[in-house]
């Protein structure tokens, strides 16, 4: 009994010790958690710096705008006192939307010469810009019902009407159902014969704002333009098309594709003490959509992103591992900026640890999705009582985000998930600026990334 | 052994049968749930009715407009085809803020004629019309520095300029902090003989809205005209006096207390099948400040609480129990009708068995605070998978609501917390109109309380 009693015990003392170590530091990380939220909702330091970005403008890829705010993110990493302040060439597509873009009903008894709110979405090839194009609009509501009035599209333009799904509690479900009329909408309806497409903006704000994304065209089917229109309009055309279905729309636009150009990737960092070579990357796309601001999509992440580095100096806390800022480029329509950083972490000598993505908006915090992997899962998820005091409710599995997901090599991506309740208000269009953030909601999001990522410097994955 | 082996097995048998009863239940309660959230955020019925609650504008007691709003609230319930709907009588305070409100720097070499942002609090007494108050005025940070310079208040208006504490990761403390200026701030100035006092807005939004809320005079102490100026507009004057500390302001304010008027709140109820004499009560107040529209402050509540009932009508819930929505009279400036409410509750031979307020605006649900018993929080606690369907994160014990807490009897008292970050941006002031009230937020609020009301209907507390 004697050689079994002993070990028992002292397996007991461990397992206590172990246990009171643990309460120990939650204790203590918890004191730091609330200096971390405490600072962020005071100082309200990133969001005056996101105001300043947002005074730059739009940060389309490839636009002179894009390039000033690259110098703009460079000069305020470097004035931040980053230890190190780089950027990653990376060539992107490059297309303009020019000055012209107009929708009018030209043939019609009633609606003659009534103006629709459009926008050409990212990629759409433009038109003769003295006669446009004019043609009769085909009213669609589904996939399937292009199938059946496929005889019907020719020469036509074709009018996806297809209503954003509030049904769902949180709202990426009804971009997710809708987002496929904008990528494959105009070869869809192409391949038919069609003329143009306008689609429906996918939001779910009652204005007559356009909301704007990439579309890609099908090899070998003809590129025809297309354009978003604002809910309003959208609606009233319906109205029109019901009344005259004959009625014919000019649409004319300016819009086109250049020659891809050069841009960068924007990465800072603070250098880990005791593991420099492990890497936790935190980020956001730092190109935006050219309507409004670009604030919520994604500003906010980035400067989100780098206020993590800037609270860690704020409150003197020495990161062990290395903390690094990266402004991807050219997420809306290319993913350059992600595929090049990927390719730079593949070949890298360093590890890893972790990839933390913020492109959701600056909204409330509610949680982390956690893409992979199982461990790294249940230890964040440990971290609950901690992560709590920054407002983040769960810890889940699910997807991380788009420019992380090509840092194949990282133990564990991660994506910040805030409300997503009015994210498709101002998601890719004019709404999108700076006075529709809200400092308290961006400023707790900032707080929430820097809590993870200093228990991911303390604790490792 | 046989003895003791048959009823072991027979409690096992028990055991695994109630257990997959409950779990039959939870399954058959999520479907339920998620019908509620797909038929509340789909129609958007609540939203639109909010909408049309809120065109009548302000809602102060006793005003002409709170008595239209009650007959609207009156014929809306009737309307929705609930089983009785029925106007409890009670008498409120009436104040009126009147056409003259102005503050205005007199006497100043470079600041003269300069008017501020400013509105009387509900209960301030008015100035002469004519001549007003003039008087010099000192700037206080605390309760701490009024005590030192109280030889220094005489004859001035005191001007507490004490700014809204962002730092916590919620809004609410922040307003706890400071709302004490707003309450006995009159008249802790005026005990030292100050001849009126100014407040900084307490909110989380840097604009120049003034944002109101009742005083208490302190009986045997001199009542002196109160007012909230708006934030630019105190870090004006701030500045102002730091130049010219002589500089004399001129208040004239035509606000005055009435005598009570008549007034009432509105209750609907559907009768439960099996349990009529059980009473779950859902509601918010249905007075509001009389700057914008009281629309998050609280014709969201109102208007949510009789969506409650709605939803059930539209998805043909027959409740096994009495569902009540009362619309409280009264809550800014008197909880006249949470005290009436309570005073027939507790005279009834009904049995309440809870009482749910939402009285923090309608953004996105967060959770619910159970104030009493423990068996019921538990209860409730144990309904998490289910309460998630509608975006529940939590089930903490606290604060429920003002006007449900007079409801003495009730077995257990709820309240609806939403995110709290963007609460005081609105509160109180001209910012507070429909149009800042978000669809989304608005009927994910209406279907929580919704799934909520339903479990307890079907479980009991």
């Amino acid at each position: 009994m004697k050689k079994l009693f002993i070990p028992f015990l002292l397996l007991i003392f461990l397992a206590g010790n172990t246990f009171s170590q643990k309460e120990k530091n939650e204790k203590s990380y918890i004191t730091i958690a609330d200096s971390i939220v405490k600072t962020a909702m005071t100082d309200q330091k990133g969001y005056a710096i996101l105001g300043d970005l947002c005074k730059i403008g739009p940060r389309l890829s490839g636009s002179e705008n894009s390039l000033k705010a690259i110098e703009w993110a460079m000069a305020k990493m470097i004035s931040l006192g980053f230890d190190s302040v780089w950027l990653q060439p990376v060539m992107v597509p490059h297309w303009e939307r020019g000055k012209t873009e107009s929708a009018v009903i030209v043939s019609s008894n009633k609606f003659k010469n009534k103006k629709l709110a459009i926008a050409a979405f990212g990629g759409s090839v433009g038109t003769d810009l003295s006669k446009g194009i004019t043609a009769k609009v085909i009213e669609i509501h589904s996939w399937a019902e292009l199938t059946t009035k496929k005889q019907e599209v020719k020469d036509k333009i074709v009018f996806f009407n297809v209503p954003f799904d509030n049904s769902f509690p949180t709202s990426f479900p009804a971009y997710g159902k809708n987002v496929g009329y904008r990528v494959q909408g105009a070869s869809e309806a192409a391949k038919h014969g069609a003329k143009g497409m306008i689609l429906r903006s996918i939001t779910s704000k009652n204005d007559n704002v356009p909301h704007v994304g990439v579309l890609h065209y099908t090899d070998s089917i003809p590129q025809v333009p297309a354009v978003a229109i604002g809910i309003t309009d959208a609606d009233f055309l319906s109205n029109a098309l019901k009344k005259e279905p004959e009625l014919k729309l000019q649409l004319k636009l300016s819009c086109k594709t250049l020659p891809e150009a050069q841009s960068y990737n924007v990465i800072g960092e603070m250098k880990g003490t005791e593991f420099p070579d492990q890497v936790i990357v935190i980020g956001g796309h730092f190109d935006s959509w050219d309507k409004g601001d670009g604030a919520h999509d994604d500003a906010a992440g980035c400067v989100q992103s780098m206020e993590v580095l800037d609270l860690f100096k704020r409150l003197q806390i020495k990161p062990k591992r290395t903390i690094r800022c990266v402004f991807f480029i050219n997420e809306e329509n290319g993913s350059r900026g992600g595929i090049a950083y990927g390719e730079f972490a593949a070949a890298s000598k360093e590890k890893h640890l972790t990839a933390i993505e913020s492109d959701r908006g600056a909204f409330t915090p509610q949680g982390f999705a956690v893409d992979k992997d199982s461990a790294s899962f249940l230890k964040i998820g440990s971290w609950k009582n901690i992560l709590e005091r920054a407002g983040i409710s769960w810890v889940k599995q699910g997807g991380s985000g788009v420019d992380v997901s090509y840092i194949k090599n990282a133990k564990c991506l991660i994506g910040y998930v805030p409300d997503s309740q009015r994210y498709f208000d101002y998601h890719h269009s004019a709404n999108d600026i700076f006075t529709e953030v809200n400092p308290r909601e961006f400023e707790l999001g900032s707080a929430a990334m820097t809590v993870l990522v200093f228990l991911i410097d303390r604790e490792g994955l």
